[in-house]
């Protein structure tokens, strides 16, 4: 199954997506979260129907209670970053306000140029729990989406700690569906990509994750519950536009495609702060 | 004026304080952030009277959309952790389910031992906004409170990104009361300490601060939009645990203070999880 957050006609809503059209689902519950607290099984199977054209995508999920993000987690990010290998994973958070859906920009602030794209899979949290075990790790995951972790790099390393360059808002593309994990079949042969302009800038496949979705899940929920909803951007691979010679930022008007095999292609224009 | 966030017979509000009283004021507003959202000059001036002794405290404000903590924000901490002077302050993030009460123990994970204590000043926002300039900062700011940002330091350490190590649950207490500007005076010779068991371990006026409050205000609100209830925890003075030799940790049965001259005295016990 493929779910959706919108508004349609000014109403935030969600739903479920059957080729171009979308089945509203929002008499079950009011959004994709709470429906995820629900359970998405329990879901109506029919609901109005409307054409997909017509509504307006919102971030998947529009407002998780937890954002988790995942540093350096590519042997090949690792690598360009100069970080030394760890035994433990590298975890950030952003806000639920730097999130946007699919057909919105990813804003470029007026405070810096060093806007980076970083192309990643996010997990999405069904079932909440703490101290899940890496066995039963994937029984919590409700799905996966596309996820641009874009970086305001100056900010990013302004200090060790990588907040300020994480969290401006409108920067973190976040679609445009909620793909559940029956639909993606053999997750390490998953590939994720960047595509900048038509030019491929990331592209790995998931084996390639130092820690692999479990270990993560089991890491995280043994300092902290996670709850139906949350969100686990699972690191990007090597490629990033800071690392290379000279290094290549983000501008208003520039295409970045993050695009994730069987998941989805989620497609961001830059547009700087007004 | 000092206000609390308290359940009484089960049920939760807030109020001010009136001596060993408080007046309830729920009626004005569910909980202390939607009040500071609404302004608390147009709280009513009388309401239910309760007996202190009667209310279980809750963390000062229990649901922050926002939790921001400085990092080695006094000269004595930076040094003491080795760090480098830097021109911005470093800023990680907690969740609001680390928060406890002024009557709750902080929790000793059961996947550590090296529990330490962090005296901190919170400021506590009361109009939102973004890109608050530092000479407009202290009229954003509705009160401080005392906080403890106690830390899981194995944890912490896992990797740069302190996210784990400071977002066990329970493990700030955040309390007892909200101060108002006006019943603070002159804040640099505000004086933090933490003591421990009856001995002071830290001990700073916040004239010592790296980056004082405005300056903190201003950085932040640059990257993310701030709103009523936000927390800001402005760092810690040297002296912590960690940094001793040996390392003093925090166990179970242990009595840790964090007393602010003009504000408040927050006392803690250490219980393991359970």
């Amino acid at each position: 199954m493929r779910y959706v957050s919108y508004t349609h006609q000014g109403t935030p809503a969600w739903g479920r997506v059957e080729g171009e059209s979308i089945i509203d689902l929002a008499g079950y519950a009011p959004d994709l979260k709470t429906a995820l607290e629900r359970g998405l099984d329990a879901a109506p199977a029919t609901g109005p129907k409307l054409p997909r054209a017509e509504v307006t995508l919102l971030p998947v999920v529009p407002n998780p209670a937890k954002i988790f993000c995942v540093g350096h987690n590519y042997e090949s990010h690792r690598v360009e970053t100069g970080r030394a290998a760890t035994d433990y994973p590298s975890i950030f958070t952003r806000f639920a306000d730097t999130l946007t859906g699919a057909q919105d920009p990813i804003v470029r602030p007026r405070v810096s140029s060093d806007l980076d794209y970083e192309a990643e899979l996010a997990v999405v949290i069904g079932t909440g729990g703490r101290n899940i075990s890496q066995a039963d790790a994937m029984r919590h995951v409700a799905g996966f989406a596309c996820f641009n972790d874009a970086s305001v790099r100056d900010w990013q390393w302004h200090s060790r700690q990588f907040t300020p360059g994480k969290n401006f808002p409108d920067t973190a593309p976040f679609g445009p569906e909620l793909v559940t994990p029956d639909e993606v079949g053999d997750l390490d042969a998953v590939r994720v990509q960047a595509i900048l302009n038509g030019t491929v800038m990331q592209s790995a496949t998931l084996d390639h994750m130092l820690f692999p979705i479990p270990v993560i899940i089991e890491y995280i929920s043994r300092f902290t519950p996670l709850s139906a909803g949350d969100v686990i951007a699972t690191g990007t691979p090597g490629g990033v536009g800071a690392k290379r010679t000279p290094p290549v930022w983000m501008k208003a008007g520039d295409e970045i495609v993050v695009e994730i095999s069987g998941i989805g292609r989620l497609v961001s224009r830059i547009a700087d702060e007004v």
